[in-house]
Formats: structure tokens, C-alpha cells, sequence
């Protein structure tokens, strides 16, 4: 489990758009990313391996044949693009029948599992499955998209920067024409219209996007087996989990007819056998300058995990006090946990001293041809230098930027929903083009999804994630800082977060709904307290926001597209972008590795599985359902389970379906292994794999376990 | 379970005598601790509170005789301290029986265990009963203190520092008598004497001791019931814990005939009853000035926080892979999970706003009549500058200090083992009066058995433990740091932990003799990896010490001793020291308590225990062990089991026996609730409460689950 989910609940919240990375993440992690592949500085390596995380509009064509002598039709990849559906709250799935049916993994799932649940029907303890549509159970907040076009705007987006502008007057200008881009599509076409930046600001590419937001759960198995081997086995291989989990999608209250589904095939792929995968990978940082990589090293990853293993800590603490408290964090714990060990071993990567040697030596290369070609030093000589400015104000802000405008102070989902709705009156009242990005026009109904989601929000759970990080405010700036103050309130973080959640009551969606109605005169008359807080350091939180989308967001685009275009010019095109959460074909073969001198088999089997168990005490997170239990002997021990390939995936790619080259699924992603973590900055075959339950296993556990044929005869027709 | 065993393993090794605060202590949390107790400043409340850590030679016989009438006689303060039993693993103990019994908490005894175990026998999990003196398991590295004598020598240890002396002067002065007093004492009685730094420095006294290093396991129950709750309960009240251990010493390979033992209570105390509590309270910070609490508040305690959780977590994915590296890993994760507890209760207390507001108003109350008053100004007016500067020092050196000195880059027991034998070898070519005070000649002894411990050390562990701590040297210094660069010899951290356990020979004891016995020269010639290393940092390291004790740590002696005499001039005398694992006495009621406006009452029963697994679904760590669950009914379920009281306690009384006026035994404490935490701080009774196992709930146990019979009737005999 755990090609992650990228985007938590508050950070959903916080986000207007999801395919923008989310808020969080943008400001802890990125502040940047990428340019281009790795291997551009080394092009006859390109042959050799299976990188790449591709646009469907640049499919690397003459790879694939020379290394598989495939060429997909213009038809193939279409229809694989519209058969690829993207979760919002943070992974990829695919349409798998006509009627809609939607697969992904169950770790996608969880998130609409657990809105779905209470302490009286706990679904991702017990499962789920409709027999009947009918019994369908309608999801809260989830919204799903299919790109069914893409258009390179980068022209009509630099054009609104002109020669001269200071980097403020440029961010806003660039921000004024994607956000009037987005509504005149949007307008224009009825679709959901998203302006995405790729190649860290090298190019801009419109996004349409056919949306459904009446999902319904279908099936899913007990996290128990969805989850075999829990935060121990996760990124790890050999695995033998059932990582899945069916929606369908409905339109008009009834399931939706779709055009392209994926054909389903019942053996799956050999081993070494080219396969395709079609997801969204989230973030990699594979072209960072060597001075932005040491940043992410030494600053932003150490802060990072230190705030992620207090999070897990404190959701353990919280969990472990009852079956019940367990249940309300379960989610939000895994969150946390998986994106720990996906972080961790980035930072492994990136202590590696041949992975930094290497990246030295390219970016060598790279500025060493530049500067000896007087035209293209004149032209982008400074990039790296204005990288390295930005990165000194990102140091320097980062601390407050965080805790205010990231919210990283009140980790509480009623403190981003206080703060959406502040924001929201407020930037109602600006014309579109000179909105926050995360209010404008175009994807308001997305917001409005998500603001006004009935999902639970548990009190005792909010406290308790508040009262640690409003600690975690007092620890990095003391409580002396003015907008400490002013969020304490003289308290001390724990009667602070009890005094906050206990008086909300934004909890009640009416209250939402008439807060937002209301406009600025509700808000600024509101005595919740969460707003009140909102308000009081709103201000200040949007000064630093200005500060780090000028001074550091703007000029590292337009440093990374200086650096972006010297490449192209020393070493030619064809390459892909760094993953933005945006729908990307990789490709691959199914093959295993080798590990400490052992072969590692490219699958596992069902029957592994009860070893697997018995050998770690049928303890938990090592026991298995009742229902797998139960019906043991009617399994066929040898069907293939999980397996690994050496397609070049990422946190994001979670539920990504695994195509032959026929397009019929033989898989479906689910994680990466423990080698593959170091991805985010290169890719590797050597030992790196992606992780994907099988086919076979599907229909089989399907029809033997969970008494579920008719789902399973619906799979690909 | 928890209040904690205060000296992790490599702490062990690493310092000479625990009486003085194991290093990693030392440099992470102290640098400096206190003066006397907070009610001095307001000594009308002396009489309403159960306030105070007492010294056996300065009980406060007013006290107890105006709040309870009570007026101990020597012979019952001489019995009951040489009753007291010090578990020098970091916790606290009794004499319970004539034959050498010792009594303490099965967390105190849990690193006996864990060293008695292997993959075939785990102690721990399985709990033990010698019916026979014959079956009773030798203990690997056990040593236990009992305090038979204290002499006041501040005069001699002063008169070493003259007027006008640099404080490097002074520093190397005083370490001289220290050392000196000690061996000569040593020599002229055979008992173990250590020098103890009280008030902070301003006293010293020489305690003697008795001491046993021929101890052997009697009883453990298993580690289920023992820990019942686990780290969720951990801290919390109401409780069901059976944390109880049996040891006993041997001389001459026969049972220790002791002249004092405790005798036993079959009732216990009634609610409101007085008790004391004998026991060797760890680590206290009362009387630090404003300053130097703001220094724990905001650089200490979140940074080390920050390294108790990675560690943590790092421990937890290790332990988590089999059921045997969980069997490995924990007791250090025990005790990692308890100071994390421990200390994030501290750091409420100090980021809560009414606590520091008091603690303010104190200073500045004695500051005020400091200034108010010529002489007093002269002589004592600048030591709040003075601990504020040194303050400064240490919070430049702190982060290399930890790392290189503290080892806490090197988090590997073979590393400590490794840097005993290079400094031994260095140490002893200097006069004793010169040595660092860790091999100092008097503590000769104790250090070898630790050296030389025959306890398993594993490779698998030791790696994962180091690989972590590597990865978070690199992340504070960063890679290119001097220091960095000699630890990781061009390695990335996991690749650097693996070459320097795999390839160290330091597992092997007789290897260990070897180099100690070959002195400096087999120290400069050895190839083991981790003596290398040790050699190619130590410099530099032993240069950082300096520089703390030179100038943060006499000086804060030096401070405190003024601040300490200034309080004595203007509030009188009559306090007891901040806490410093020396024996103390404390005293106070069975008293339950209000919390939430629920009445929380004293004592809970044994038939509550099956309540309690029942609510949590009977699961780990709320899971009975078997034997419980099949003496159910022979269990008299209103037996009282764990009870409530308001003695001023803390980390490391954990063991200590409970007794009422007439020196019965009607308890033993093993844990603090969370409204404990803030004693490092400041005492309260309002909801802090000690928490102990009932006298009359072991009697029960022994009796009907365990069948020990014997044993029970050994009891107070």
C-alpha cells in the first residue's frame, strides 16, 4: 500500500484545485521542482532503461519501438487516457467496465471508507460489498476526472509577463491570465478547466477535465487483507496484499455509461513482459539544481519528518486509547505513517553521496556548456544564481510560512475550513484574474465540494492534533511571537485547542453554507472562535504568502525555465516533466531483483500469504480476515498475487492501472519498494520496482472470498 | 509502569558511576538543574503541601510532626534507608526479606530480563518463577547499592578552588578533590563512595554504599500484565498493573543475609493514611532560574523530544519486521516511549502560561530583595547573569556537543564500547586526580562490569539504531562538517552502519579484555572499525567537553551555589535538593483526586483489570496473559490493586518500596498520571499523583495466579 495518497483532508480543503499541489506540500516541500529528466545529460542511457514519467502528448514513440518495437496508435493511447480516472483526495483508478465501474486501490478508498463510516459501521474494518445498485453507498465529497483534452498555453501565459516587470508584478500578472484562461474554458466548454505548470514553469498546459461527483462505493475488502502486513510491510516487497477497491460513478442517478473502459486480461503479464502504466505520479525533484537538492536535504526533508513523526505520534497516543479513537484516526494515521517512510527514504537518497556526486557532475556539465557558448550564458547564466537567491528567502521565511500561512500551527480541518471561508468572502469581492489561485472562478464548484463536505469531523480528534501542533508553534518561535500570541490567547496549547474545537461550530455544514452565503458582513460579525483566529492573523499569513509567491515561487519559474531552455539547446528535446499530479504513461517490464545476493522473484502467490501470516505470529497487522481464513482451501494456492515491474512511478500513482500491450489490465499499482523511495530525485532499474496487485488475484479472491462473481464477470466488459 | 528507569544501556556504558547523571543526560537536559524546593519562596505553604525529595540527613521532622503528628526516630530513618535498595540500571528498590530479597518494578528489572533472553527464551513475554534457590537465574550486569553512609564534605571540595581561579581552574580543581576524596575513601572503607553534586553545587556530600554485583532473577510476571495498558496507559490513572520484579543478592554464592528488610503489610493503607516513599528520584529542575527554563522550554526539550521520537519510530519499523526483532528491540523502546511521555508532559508544564508566570514572580522576588540588600548584592547579585551567560555557550555548543561528545550521532551500544576503551586507555595514563570523572579510580570496578557485560549485543539492531542517528548527524551539521566527514568516511549513513557493525569484533567480551588490558598501545594499533573511529573524533570531542564543562558547567555551579545561599540568607533554611537518583524521602496520603469533574477514586481492584481488557477488546496491549484469564475466578475481584498518592516523586523512584508509620510495606511505586509530568517543574497536589502497586494485590497474585506460595510468604519475613 502506499504509492501515496498524496493529499490529506485539510490540505484538500485548503487547495481549491487538487491538480495545484496541494498547499502543504507546495510550501513544506517544494517551493519548486523540476525541469526535465535525469538522463537528458546522459541521452544514450535512454534506451537502456525504462524511465520516464510521460504527457501523453509527448509519448517518447521512438523509445518504445527501438526498445519494444511498439508503436501505439493515436487510438491506444486515447483510449488508455480516457479510460484513466484521477482521485482528488489523491491517487488514480480507471474505468474498468460500460457501467462506470471504477477500480482503484483500497488505500485510495480509504479516505471515502472512513467519511462513510461511524463507530456503528466501520467500513474499512469490515468491508463492503453491493450486491445490488441499490445498495451502493453514495460517497461524501469525492470527485473523479477524466482529461479528455490538453492544450499547450504556455504562449498566452508568458505573454501577460512582460520584458522589465519586477517578480511581483510578474506573479501577478501570470496568476491574472491562468485564472481568466481556466474560467473562459471552463465557460467555454462546461468542463472542469485546470492551467497546469510543468516543467517548473518551462511550460503551461490547459487541462479539461469531464468530472464526476456522484461516486458510489461498490466494493471493498477488510484493510486487514487490503493492508496485509500494515506500516511494517508497506514499501516493502515481497507483499501480498489486496490493495483494491470499486466505485462507480453515476449521472443522473444512475450508473454512468462510459465509452472507454479498460478490456481486463485473466493471466496477466509474463515475466519480462512490457507493461504500461497510466496514473498521476504527485512530486518528483529529479532535475532540482544541486544547491535546491541540498535545501530539500538539509532544511525542508529533516523539518518535514520531524513534524511528520510528531503527527504520528500524537494520532498513535490518540488512536491507542480506545477501539473507537483508533477508528477516527486510522485514516489520518496511515497518511502520516506512509508519507514518513516515502520521506525517509527520499532523504536516504539524497545522503547518498553517489547520488548527490552524480547530480554534481551533470549539473557541471550542463553549466559548463553554457558558459562557454556566449549567447546561451547571456541568455540563462544566471539561473543557478537565482535559484540560490530564492532559496536563501525560502530559508530565511520558511519557519513562519508554515506555521501561519500553511497552517502547519492549527492542524485541525476546522481551522482550514474556518480559513477557506474567511479567505473566500474575501476574495469574492476581487475580479477572477486577481484572485488567490485556489479561489478563482473555475474551480469554485470543486471547492465548494469539498467545504462543504458532510464528511465527520471528530472533537476529541481535532484536539488533539491541534494541541500538538499549536506546541509544536510555541517550540519553533516561541511563545513571545506575535501571532503566537495572538493565536494562544494567553492559553496554554492544550486548554487553547479544547477552548477552540469545543466552541466551533463550524462542524454543521448549515453553518458553513450560511458563513459563506453571508459574505464578509457574516464572517467579520462571526464570534467562532475559529474564525476569530482565522481573522487575527490572516493579515500577517497573506503578507508571507505575497513574500514566497514573489520572491521565491516566481523567480525559480523563471529561473527553472532559463535552465529548462539551456538544456533543450545543449542537449536536444524529447523528455518529460517532473510529476505534478497530472496524467502521465510510464512503461515497463515485469521483472524481479536481486537483494543482499538473493534472487527476489518478480511474484508472490496467495498461498504465501498464510506463511507470510504464520511466520509473523498471525498477529496484527499479520492476521488475516475471517473470510480469508474461512475459505483458505477453496484458493488456489499458486495464483500469482502481487508483483513488481520497472515502470518509473511515484506517490500519486496509487490504483494506476497496468496495461499489456493490448491495453487489457493486468494489474493495478499499489507501492513502490523500499529502493524505488529514491525515485523522487532518480530513477533506477537496478533494484527499484513498482508494486501492483495481480490480475488473476483479483478474479480470485473476488469469486472465491468474497462470493462476489457478478463484480467480477463485469471486469472489462 | 514508568516512573522511568532513568540510563539506556550505552548511557551505562558510557558513564562510570551512575550516581552522577549518565552523560546523555547530562549534556541533552541539564547543563546545570537547581537550588532547592519552589515553596521556599513561599514557606507558609510548606505545611499544606506533601512537597519535597528529602535528604536522609536533612529530613523535615517539623513538617511531618505539625501536618501528621508523626516524629521519626533515627533507627526508623537508618532502617528504612538501608531497606533502600539502588537498581543502578536507573530505578529504585527494597530489601524485603532477611534471605537478600529484592523488590522492584518489573520495568526496572525488564534490562535484567532482556539480557537473560534469546530467541528461545523470552523472559519478558514469558515472565519467570525460581521455586528453588537453585533455579534462580545470575543476572548479567545487575549492580546494586545500598546507602550506608553520608558525609557532608562541601568544605573539602571548595577549599580545592581558590579565589581568583579561572573557571578551567576550577573546573580541574575541583574534579581533582573529587576524585581524590573518593578514592581515598574508598581505600579506607571497601565501600563503593561517590562524591554527589547537590543544590546544584552548592553542596557536596559523600555517599557510601554497599554494593551487590551477585544478583539473581526470583519472579517476573509476564511483561502483559506487568505493562498492562502499554504505552497508552503508560502515565495515565486509573490502572491495572502488576509492575512488580523479585531479585535477590547473593554473597559468597549464597543467599546475602541482610539485617534490613521491610517488613509487610497484608492490608495496605486506608484512604487518607500517611506513607513514605523511599526511592531514588532521577532528575528534578525546580529552582532554574526564568532563564535557564526558558532555555529547557524552547532549545532543550523540543530538540530532544525531536530525537526521542525518530528514535522511536526508528525502533518501531525495526522491531515491527519478525516477532523476534520486537523481542530484541523492546526495552529500548519501552524506555524510549517513556521519556518521549515523560518529557512532552515536562514541556506542557513549561509552555504553560501560569506556570512560568509563578515561576517569574518567584525570581523576581528574590532578585528584588538580592538588590534591595548591599551585601547580598555584592556577593551573590550577579549569578542570574551568570547562568544566562553560560546559557549562551550552551546553546552554541549544544548541537556538536550532543553529537560528537554526547555520541548521540553514534547511536550504537558498540560505539560507547568502543570510546570506553579508547579513553580508559588514555585516562589511565594520567594521576587520578586528573581523569575525566567517569574513570576516576573509585568507580574502577563499576565500570568493568558494565564494560565487560556479557549482555547480547545485535547486529541488526545496532544498525538500524545507528543508521538513524547517522542520517540525523547529517542533517544537523551537515555532510560536509569535519567531524561528519570522519564518522561517514564517504558513506551514506545506512551503508556507513552496516561496514561499522559488521565489521567491528567489539560483540566479543574477550575482545573487549584484550584491548583494555593492552592499553594505549593495543588501543592505537586495534583495526576495529569503531575503535577507529572513536580515535578519529575523540580529539575534538574531548575538546567540546571542555569547553561545556569550562564554561557552562562550573559556571552554572558556581551561580547556583550563590543563588542557593542567597535564598538561604533571605528565606531560611530547612529545603531539600533538586532531584539527583540519591536517595530521598517522601511522604504524603492516599488520596484520589477530581479530574473533569469526574472523581477519580484511590484505588482501583483486580476485578477492574478484566473491565478494562474487556473495553479495549481484549487486544494488545490490553491483552490478559493466559494465566490471569484461567485464575479468573479464583481471584477475589475487590482486591485493591494499584492506588493513588500524593508524595513528591518522579523518574527513577520507580521500585521504591511504599511503607506506612510503622515501616510496613503497602506498596510499591511504578508510575506517575500525567498530571505528574510537571513535577520536574514544580510539585503540586491538586491532581499529580504517584501511583503504586497495592501490597495486598501481590500477595494475591503470587498466591492464586502464579502459585507462589513460597515466595509470598517470604514476603516482610
Amino acid at each position: 500500500m502506499s504509492v501515496h495518497r498524496l493529499i490529506s483532508q485539510y490540505q484538500r480543503l485548503a487547495a481549491a484545485h487538487c491538480p495545484r499541489m496541494p498547499r502543504a506540500l507546495s510550501v513544506t516541500s517544494c517551493c519548486v521542482s523540476t525541469l526535465c529528466g535525469l538522463l537528458l545529460l546522459l541521452p544514450a542511457r535512454m534506451t537502456d532503461a525504462d524511465e520516464g514519467m510521460w504527457l501523453y502528448n509527448a509519448v517518447p514513440r521512438e523509445a518504445l519501438k527501438q526498445r519494444y518495437g511498439f508503436e501505439p496508435t493515436d487510438a491506444w493511447l486515447d483510449h488508455l487516457r480516457l479510460s484513466s480516472v484521477r482521485f482528488n483526495s489523491g491517487g488514480s483508478g480507471s474505468f474498468v467496465s460500460s457501467n462506470g465501474l471504477v477500480m482503484t486501490n483500497h488505500h485510495v478508498g480509504a479516505d471515502a471508507l472512513q467519511k462513510l463510516s461511524s463507530e456503528q459501521r466501520d467500513l474499512l474494518k469490515t468491508g463492503f460489498f453491493a450486491r445490488t445498485a441499490v445498495e451502493e453507498l453514495k460517497c461524501v465529497d469525492l470527485e473523479l476526472n477524466v482529461l479528455t483534452r490538453i492544450e499547450n498555453v504556455t504562449e498566452q501565459v508568458n505573454a501577460a509577463v512582460k520584458p522589465g516587470m519586477s517578480a511581483g508584478d510578474s506573479q501577478k500578472a501570470r496568476r491574472g491570465a491562468i485564472n481568466t484562461l481556466e474560467q473562459e474554458n471552463a465557460q467555454k466548454s462546461g468542463l472542469r478547466s485546470d492551467v497546469i505548470t510543468l516543467y517548473q514553469g518551462g511550460q503551461y498546459h490547459l487541462y479539461q477535465f469531464k468530472k464526476y461527483t456522484d461516486v458510489r462505493l461498490v466494493f471493498a475488502p477488510e484493510k486487514e487483507i487490503a493492508f496485509f502486513g500494515g506500516d511494517p510491510d508497506n514499501f516493502e516487497y515481497p507483499r501480498f496484499d489486496l490493495d483494491i477497491c470499486f466505485f462507480r460513478v453515476y449521472e443522473n442517478d444512475k450508473p454512468a455509461k462510459v465509452e472507454h473502459f479498460l478490456a481486463w486480461s485473466k493471466n496477466g503479464a509474463d515475466d519480462g513482459e512490457l507493461i504500461f502504466v497510466s496514473g498521476h505520479p504527485g512530486r518528483t525533484n529529479r532535475l532540482n539544481t544541486v544547491a535546491h537538492l541540498e535545501y530539500l536535504r538539509d532544511v525542508v526533508n529533516p523539518d518535514h519528518l520531524n513534524m511528520l513523526r510528531r503527527h504520528e505520534i500524537a494520532l498513535k497516543t490518540f488512536a491507542d486509547r480506545s477501539l473507537e479513537n483508533m477508528r477516527r484516526a486510522q485514516d489520518d494515521l496511515f497518511g502520516v505513517q506512509n508519507s514518513r517512510k516515502a520521506r525517509l527514504g527520499g532523504l536516504a537518497g539524497l545522503q547518498d553521496p553517489e547520488v548527490m556526486a552524480k547530480k554534481k557532475s551533470d549539473e557541471l556539465a550542463l553549466r559548463d556548456a553554457v558558459e562557454k557558448d556566449a549567447k546561451l550564458k547571456e541568455k540563462y547564466g544566471d539561473a543557478w544564481e537565482q535559484i540560490q537567491k530564492s532559496l536563501q528567502v525560502a530559508t530565511k521565511i520558511r519557519t513562519e510560512l508554515n506555521l501561519f500561512e500553511n497552517g502547519s500551527a492549527c492542524h485541525s480541518d476546522l481551522f482550514f475550513v474556518a480559513r477557506t471561508l474567511v479567505r473566500m468572502a474575501e476574495e469574492d469581492a476581487k475580479p477572477n484574474a486577481e484572485r488567490l489561485r485556489e479561489f478563482a472562478q473555475a474551480g469554485r464548484p470543486s471547492l465548494e465540494q469539498r467545504l462543504f463536505s458532510e464528511a465527520p469531523i471528530y472533537a476529541d480528534l481535532e484536539m488533539a492534533k491541534l494541541a500538538d501542533s499549536l506546541s509544536m508553534m510555541v517550540e519553533k518561535v516561541g511563545p513571545d511571537h506575535p501571532l503566537a500570541k495572538e493565536v494562544l490567547a494567553g492559553k496554554s496549547p492544550s486548554n487553547r485547542a479544547a477552548e477552540l474545537i469545543s466552541g466551533s461550530t463550524l462542524t454543521d455544514v448549515a453553518v458553513r453554507r450560511k458563513l459563506a452565503a453571508g459574505g464578509a458582513a457574516a464572517i467579520n460579525s462571526s464570534t467562532d472562535p475559529m474564525i476569530k483566529l482565522v481573522r487575527s492573523i490572516d493579515r500577517s499569513a497573506r503578507e508571507m504568502r505575497t513574500v514566497f509567491e514573489q520572491q521565491v515561487e516566481e523567480p525559480q519559474r523563471q529561473a527553472y525555465a532559463k535552465i529548462n531552455a539551456a538544456r533543450f539547446a545543449i542537449l536536444g528535446s524529447s523528455t518529460y516533466p517532473d510529476a505534478t499530479f497530472t496524467l502521465r504513461l510510464a512503461f515497463g517490464t515485469v521483472k524481479g531483483y536481486t537483494e543482499g545476493g538473493r534472487t527476489v522473484l518478480p511474484w508472490t502467490t496467495i498461498g504465501g500469504t498464510f506463511e507470510h501470516a504464520a511466520a509473523h505470529g498471525n498477529k496484527e497487522p499479520f492476521a488475516l480476515p475471517e473470510s480469508w481464513l474461512k475459505r483458505k482451501d477453496q484458493l488456489n494456492p499458486t495464483t500469482p498475487y502481487n508483483f513488481v515491474a520497472t515502470a518509473d512511478i511515484i506517490g500519486g500513482n496509487s490504483g494506476s492501472p497496468v496495461v499489456n500491450r493490448k491495453g487489457e489490465v493486468v494489474g493495478i499499482i499499489f507501492d513502490g519498494n523500499i529502493q524505488s523511495l529514491v525515485l523522487d530525485y532518480a530513477y533506477s532499474d537496478q533494484q527499484a520496482r513498482a508494486v501492483s496487485v495481480h490480475s488473476a488475484a483479483i478474479q480470485e479472491a473476488l469469486r472465491k472470498v468474497y462470493d462476489a462473481s457478478s463484480l467480477a464477470n463485469e471486469l472489462g466488459k
